[in-house]
């Protein structure tokens, strides 16, 4: 077969199943449009120089090695599991629920009598990160059977030795009354990119651009505007009680006694901060949702 | 048994069913981001001095008077018909739509002959607020049996003598072809505390702050900030166009000849002002969401 | 029958069916808040001048015409098949997704010999657009069989000679193999209007209304607010990089070196201009949603 | 074009839409497969002789008519529509639910003062079934505006001056409170063929098998089997009680003194009969489903 | 009020909820055709002398013993919990999945140190049942608080010290992470009926003649017909194969060498006879399912 | 670890997926009754020799050679693409529908100018069975990329050079507008054991025993049983009629002029013969369904 041509569009490939969702808002907040028809692969996106395809995060780095894809988002694990070469432009980690950091966790039933790794030597684990869980016993001498568990591993634990699962909080491996002996491995959300594409320019600058208005998107999570008028002779104290490290914009208002401060706030310290703001003079306080914040 | 302890967290009850998707935004708006996962009873919530409960409205005035709450949303209706001996904080009522207050009328068929409460005399009668329901009529003087409705109440209107339901706009029951003879009870909802945890200094504290900033979410439901360039001798005009009990808030520009205003609206006075601001010589006018007004 | 009395408030039509959703939300960023209860064709609006009745576009300016309804959004490529004497107000553009305009096209499969309308000659051809189609053979001198399809148009098109369907991008037709062969319409959303409710001043000032606060909303679609502080030295430079045509809003800070200047601008250039902005000097940009641009 | 080519199998159009379900689970009882993939217009049938076509019920005889179709279940009430000329092959009428014919009337508001068609002179009236009613207020000798209604009928009676709309039992109209005027016409399910494919020697008998299995599989809709047996001094008071018209099936047993007595039932008179049949001398009673019965 | 009107047909209540569905299946096969439409509380049953209600299993026998039903089918459990004076008329014990007998447990967390019930002792227990529940108590001599639990009992179970609710095989406990305590009270499904309605000759009839029907229903459940064709000689082995409770029914056949024999069998006594059988000779076995079986 | 303890039960694997209800409905006809709770992946089975476990077809030979299951279904293909050592019990191809064998293709998109297996030569090829697609390049002495697929495998047809993917009828490729170019695999459902579990008498007999009552159940599918009484007289040619390798039950009845006939047929040849057994002069013809057929 001839060498596979450079397509003249960045392709980026984008999570599909659980993370979806979520990737297609950061992206409509980082500024890039994507519609997905019910069972497309194909999005389309508001940008002429990109083409977007939807590959499962477990399968992303292989097709970006290939050059199948220039760029792509999945998980640090995936990219480990596969062993792909591929260059990691930026972590992508939200300060709330989706894209938080996962770990892999070695998990027994709570009743098991094992407590270390080297409880399951002879046995059977099964998991989906067949490749890591293999290095990882391999590594600690041990002779374990590692299965690959097609989805729902966590049930699999009482028919087998052991597994090896992702989880979040812990809270689904409580659930099935399970308890977690050993960390293999964190994980979070990283974009990755072809080694061939970031050495054309237009696409590594493009690439960049996309890294840099994900993180503002992602900057923006989490954050609120506020704004109020505040006396002029209580701004002193008003700044004072703004985290030190945020700079308000005052500017100045037609009535030379007031003026407006506004300030971007996480939001668990804006409803910390509200009631002690009004009781130091200021008044009008609105609060409103931010799309994108780059520092 | 040993007295119940307090717990070191402020335990939050919030209902379940239908107010709850609008409940959660209402938080999320105020500052609190809570987790539901599927069929999740007890959510997770960002503030490590809170723990959420979900429990259905009717049950949730019973379980913040035994001290297994310390503070819920619920509505008046309910904590009559349990007879909670609980502390009102603050009364919820949002502008529009969800938590609007409801009305509990005794209704009969549209064909009945029945036309006031003492027709009811020696009848049956099905409602969901069994209590309340016996209250009056006893208070009447009147002789009813009155039955516990396990929902579909409305249905029951024609196999009974009439129904005590509850109703926002009178829609359903008119759709059912049911005709009011008298409001027993109107009701919205309420943040109720725990007389001991109103006790606890920074229990009280917490309480009160969430008051505070639901009450500022849903201040800022229906509303929106408007933001447009006025020529500086224009100001008097447009000024006068808005409405007299809110001060806009007027800053400089770079351009000497020209200022900022920006003022928070309710929507529905917005879409009135609009065309009057514009042709009063106002440009660039845009109208952008809020989360929060605090006055 | 007496003639047809005026209703005392503004009856408008809005389409149930795919395009139901967007034109709520869209209501929504106007300033009217529409509330449809399931399987309601009757919704409720918070304005007491109006009442909003749900119609299929296919019908709607019949019953406008009719004047069932004093105003209504539909196609225009239904007013053309009804043939309806009514009024046109706006045409209602969307920069994106939902109500861009549609094209109805003449349409056979990849397989087919045919290449042009002529090649129709004495065939049959299934739509739902039959009078627009039959007018349309018709004045090419083409004797069509015009059969009229109840929905799913495109799977009959291997069973008759051609199809005349509705396509946005074409990607559906593409889907389904078939080819293109000519245009008939295109088409957009439209506000439209009862001929007589125009005669009615309250009537014509309250539609004028609705449609620039429609208007006024599709504008903000797309657009995002971007605020940014500057050195003072620096502004040229930003403001040179900002698209000509925008003027930004700059406003004195109380630290007298810096600038706040505040744009309107299209979320696709937007997401350009960060990365220049940044490097020219502007620090804490943050972009925020808009529900209404009105140059 | 060049003449229509008759396709070498029987085409069939099957009804999609709300009939679908309970049309398939006809033609399987009636011993033909076709499966449905999801959104699928073409579905597959295990006769190789045939392959079948989902159209409306609304446009099926027009496709009848244009050799589209060689035979399509359809409504007698839609050939009048569309004024098809095609054959009625048999009348498919179901003793249960689905399939059992249909009124279409004329109807009001309850509150309305029209009491007899000639109350609609003058006025507007909406329906699907515009040429039928078209001809309807025509015979009379009334001028009435008949609108195209696009679904949803029954929300358009107080829109209009009175609707023509489909109904059952009229249950549907009482539940919106709406007052029938005058029935324009009576409709069930008829089994339609084209003209030239009946005169095809192999498709006119195919299509007259496919009547009889079909019929016979209605035959077998609310029937039972019911076998038991009887001591054979008690068969002449057993065979009493059966219906006279039902010939059971008497078989010999092994032990002479019995016999196994088999008869075919509406369920409807089988729960009636059981209890006699068991007191007059009958045992080990059991009923069983049926598929088809052909008498 | 005048007293409440005897109706002229019989008024059946069935339960809505989780049996709904079973029970409708149950009816069917015991030959009543009962059609509830979306929502719908009043269905409609093919048996003018008819009709049914649909209502929670926890109210049915208030409204039987109002007389608002002439019969209806709930649990023993709702019977003692409303105190209801009706007549229990038959009990119906599926042999499979629903409608087998249910507990209702006292059980507390797995980590809880209680014991027995005397453990509950001045703590609070959540139940739906509430005065079963107050009564078992009582009976002990134990003072506890039970609070009406509305629905998910079992998440409460960490809140409060205890909890009774209703369990099949004790499955959704163990999930739950809890212990039982204690049995209250074992409950199934029966049909009941007013004292009043069943001193009417013709509804108490109707009522017996709905048991008789509904226990030959569910006696077939689990059951299939079993036909086969036995060599004469072979027919005293194949017959001491069969149960000795099942006496076969032996039909000649046309060749004198062979007769049919015909039992019906529990398929759990089936699956295990098959091999056996056609070891003995028996050929062309056939098994077919069952609508109703009276013995 | 200790060697895997044999369970004191058969444990069965039972597909989760696509195949799952059509399997449980086997199992069903067959006379095992599974219960699946939703999200359960341990049905119950009312057996008290079995426990019911789900896997995944594509990893159940692994734990079933694993002994962690002693039996379970899949299919041909994936037990080849994990080379697990267990034994092969039965094939189970349904007539109809599911289970069907089904082909593992290589397949290009149309418009590729790939024609045979070694055009791929240099290439990537995604799928699912990546072992059996490297073993199939390999045995040709071609040089493939053979990249795992999670899933979609056809969208990835044109990101790639081919896919090899599993089809019934090529019509999922044909909807995608591919081309195969070689078949790998035909592929049907197994039941499979471990072959330790088969060393153990009872287990053995028991999984004989499910394989003859699946192969039974399977062998009723499609078919159903005939009954009609025949004129003695007519009896031969009634005969005639039927399929040469069924004998009919022919049973004397007690008019002895008629004879009762009863036969097993499949639904496909039925509908050719109710017609002609018709005029041949049966009467009273019924069909009814069949749970089980075993020769």
């Amino acid at each position: 077969m001839a060498p596979r041509k450079t397509s003249d569009k960045l392709v980026l490939g984008i999570p599909k199943g659980s993370l979806q969702d979520s990737t297609l808002d950061l992206f409509a907040r980082a500024g890039y449009n994507i519609s997905v028809s019910s069972r497309g692969y194909f999005p389309t996106i508001d940008d002429e120089q990109m083409s977007v395809v939807m590959f499962r995060a477990q399968e992303m780095s292989r097709y970006v090695e290939d050059s199948v894809l220039d760029a792509g988002l999945t998980g640090h694990d995936w990219i480990l599991e596969n062993g792909s070469d591929v260059e990691e432009i930026a972590e992508l980690v939200y300060a709330k629920r989706q894209m938080t950091p996962v770990r892999w966790v070695l998990a027994v039933p709570e009743e098991s009598k094992a407590r270390k790794p080297q409880d399951m030597d002879g046995g059977i684990v099964a998991t989906e990160l067949v490749n890591v869980t293999r290095k990882y016993f391999a590594d600690k001498g041990l002779k374990v059977k590692v299965e690959f568990s097609w989805g729902a591993t966590e049930v699999k634990a009482r028919l087998v030795d052991g597994i090896v699962d992702v989880t979040e909080t812990g809270g689904s491996l409580r659930a099935n009354k399970l308890r977690e002996i050993d960390t293999l491995l964190t994980s979070s959300t990283r974009l990755i990119a072809n080694r061939r594409a970031m050495k054309t320019d237009w696409k590594r600058r493009k690439i960049e651009n996309i890294a840099m208005l994900l993180i503002g998107a992602i900057g923006a999570q989490g954050k609120v505007g506020l704004k109020m008028n505040v006396p002029r002779d209580a701004l002193d104290a008003v700044v004072k009680i703004l985290p030190a490290e945020k700079s308000p914009t005052v500017s100045s208002l037609a009535d030379a006694g007031w003026v407006a401060v506004e300030v971007i706030l996480e939001d668990r310290i804006e409803r910390e901060l509200v009631p002690q703001l009004k009781r130091a003079g200021a008044t009008g306080i609105i609060t409103y949702p931010l799309n994108k914040v780059i520092h």
